[in-house]
């Protein structure tokens, strides 16, 4: 199976009719990479109604003309701007839309510095975005076996967390087992955070060593043929305290609560609301101090998130993270993190469960 | 040795000063850990002539509080849009400066409706990437401790360079090197580049096997305390044919030539020059499709840029990459790339020297 970039382009073009654009401006890489293949980290694509170009500089010309099919190729010298404004200068193109959202104001002001003053420019918001949140089938493959893999990689780590082994050692073994197993590498930094460092959600791995009757959170995913996985576990090193399996027990519940609420058409914010009830029934709720999930795929956070105030409702095709977690100061945390796809019959489970509190 | 933070904050208000800004608004997150330490995801910092303010999400509360020292926290719950607005509302602020390169044309719209209009927004460029440009010795300790962990990591992985390992196997053994040398991670997708891939600068290592007679280009840097380095080396698997040893000595008398040219005040453009000019000697000009460097520090590319049309002029502190390359499409590639300290007696390498080219 291969990416159909022109079925995707298609539906952007479905989308620039809808949003009253004649051609669109992509900046923004995992976008690019979506809708023609084009891999490097510097480029810049214009996908008019009838035509659609890439341009990106020297170092990237054998490597764009190997993955892109379904544009032309520019190979822009000093400036990309002068090349962009190069192509959109000869075509009758009069509103132009590009990425809000990714642009900066000084690339905002230099294209406008660039192309005639007869062109409009159009702010657009998720117009790629959109469209990348709904997974197609190549898509949903590619993320099962990316998650396959960093569930895989789970299952080789746990057996080597002993009591004085340093959380950075870990990672490391981590991300070289995720290379094994054919990853091109993590899809952001490992986090290895042991004891009252678990009750840091965004812990660094650092050189502390992990030690008896302490919890430690493993959060990692790989990249495997681009596309990203993203994985928790917490495990406890000795015998758990009552405390720490009630804590677990709440964390695990949360997240089968969440998973129950997952169907199409429910919005985002409710399936947050899911698992923070039950926290909150357990008296936790305050200590889940960040939001369930977000969408997964080319990047590790995409459309769609759950959180509060999202609105966006639940397709089949989209996947998403879901990751309940309570952070107890001074104490430690707990984070269970599933990747999930929704579909019509409600949520499918693409990670490994993790099961009831493991005890090392 | 620590970070000087209440001496980068002095110093960006003397900018600010010159720049008739009151408060700078800081989103860029390399921006946000060189001024006050901070280093997690996402957080703004707003720094006026007499206060600063870090506001990050829940997730980050912890962190923040054992990172920051020299500005107050906020911790926002929802919109961090909404905390800048109460931050910004209540101070006599005229004119807020943010960064043009890095606030996107979204983030610029949001940032007007959330304060008052009588707040004059003023686009800045630069602000505190000037500043990083210079390494205090601080820095340059750190720097120098990255570069040398990269240079003892190739020394590690080029015995492995055998004919049949995988390009990702050796990129896999680069990167858990690294770790087991106390780095944080990669400072970049590490390449391993063989055969005719090599002629593509920024290959991502893949299951290819590396043959015998075959170049193949190591690219790789380290994060080290946040410090990033980057180093390549090619070698030859085999007794290298007269046109790769030409090739070769060419790339290294380029590189030498720009290491000769650098000294405070020369523009980053002439260091460039000075090396395309040997390899236009030896017939190689047009081979050579990238520009020969840019800074290296808490980014693994900022400023100073060693590039066509770069005006910016040295400055003892700066630290920059010096990387000629010839790609030969079908053929092959050929990099050497060192980091060097410009100090006020010229180039001083941080990197171990490469020396001749190494067959295998």
């Amino acid at each position: 199976m291969a990416p159909n970039f022109q079925n995707r382009i298609r539906c952007l073009r479905g989308w620039m009719e809808h949003a009253g654009v004649d051609a669109i401006l992509v900046g923004h890489a995992p976008n690019i990479l979506y809708l023609c293949g084009f891999s490097g980290s510097s480029g810049a694509l214009v996908v008019s109604r009838d035509w659609a170009v890439l341009i990106t500089d020297g170092r990237y010309d054998l490597q764009a003309r190997a993955e892109v099919k379904t544009a032309r190729i520019r190979i822009h010298k000093a400036d990309p701007l002068d090349a962009i404004g190069e192509v959109l200068q000869g075509c009758r193109l009069r509103t132009i839309g590009f990425e809000a959202h990714h642009l900066t104001v000084a690339g905002r002001r230099a294209l406008g510095r660039c192309v005639r003053n007869s062109v409009r420019w159009k702010e657009t918001t998720g117009a790629v975005e959109g469209l990348r949140a709904v997974k197609d089938s190549f898509e949903i493959a590619e993320l099962r076996a990316s998650a396959k893999l960093a569930s895989g990689v789970v299952e080789q780590v746990v057996p080597l967390l002993r009591p004085g082994i340093r959380e950075l050692d870990v990672a490391a073994e981590i991300d070289f087992r995720m290379r094994n197993l054919g990853a091109s590498g993590p899809s952001f930094e490992t986090i290895v955070a042991s004891g009252p460092r678990s009750a840091l959600p965004h812990a660094s791995p650092s050189r502390k060593r992990i030690r008896k009757n302490e919890l430690v959170v493993l959060d990692l995913g790989a990249i495997l043929r681009r596309y990203c996985s993203d994985l928790t576990r917490t495990v406890y090193v000795g015998k758990a305290p009552a405390r720490v399996r009630k804590m677990y027990n709440a964390v695990q519940e949360a997240q089968a609560a969440a998973f129950a609420s997952i169907r199409p058409g429910i919005p985002g914010a409710d399936v947050n609301q899911a698992a923070r009830h039950v926290l909150d029934l357990h008296g936790l709720g305050r200590f889940f101090v960040h939001s369930l999930g977000h969408g997964v795929g080319l990047e590790i956070h995409e459309e769609p998130r759950l959180q509060p105030g999202a609105k966006t409702r639940l397709q089949a095709g989209h996947v998403v993270t879901v990751e309940p977690g309570v952070y107890i100061p001074g104490f430690g945390g707990i984070r269970i993190e599933d990747d999930v796809l929704v579909t019509p019959r409600g949520a499918e489970l693409l990670t490994r469960p993790g099961g009831d509190l493991l005890e090392l």
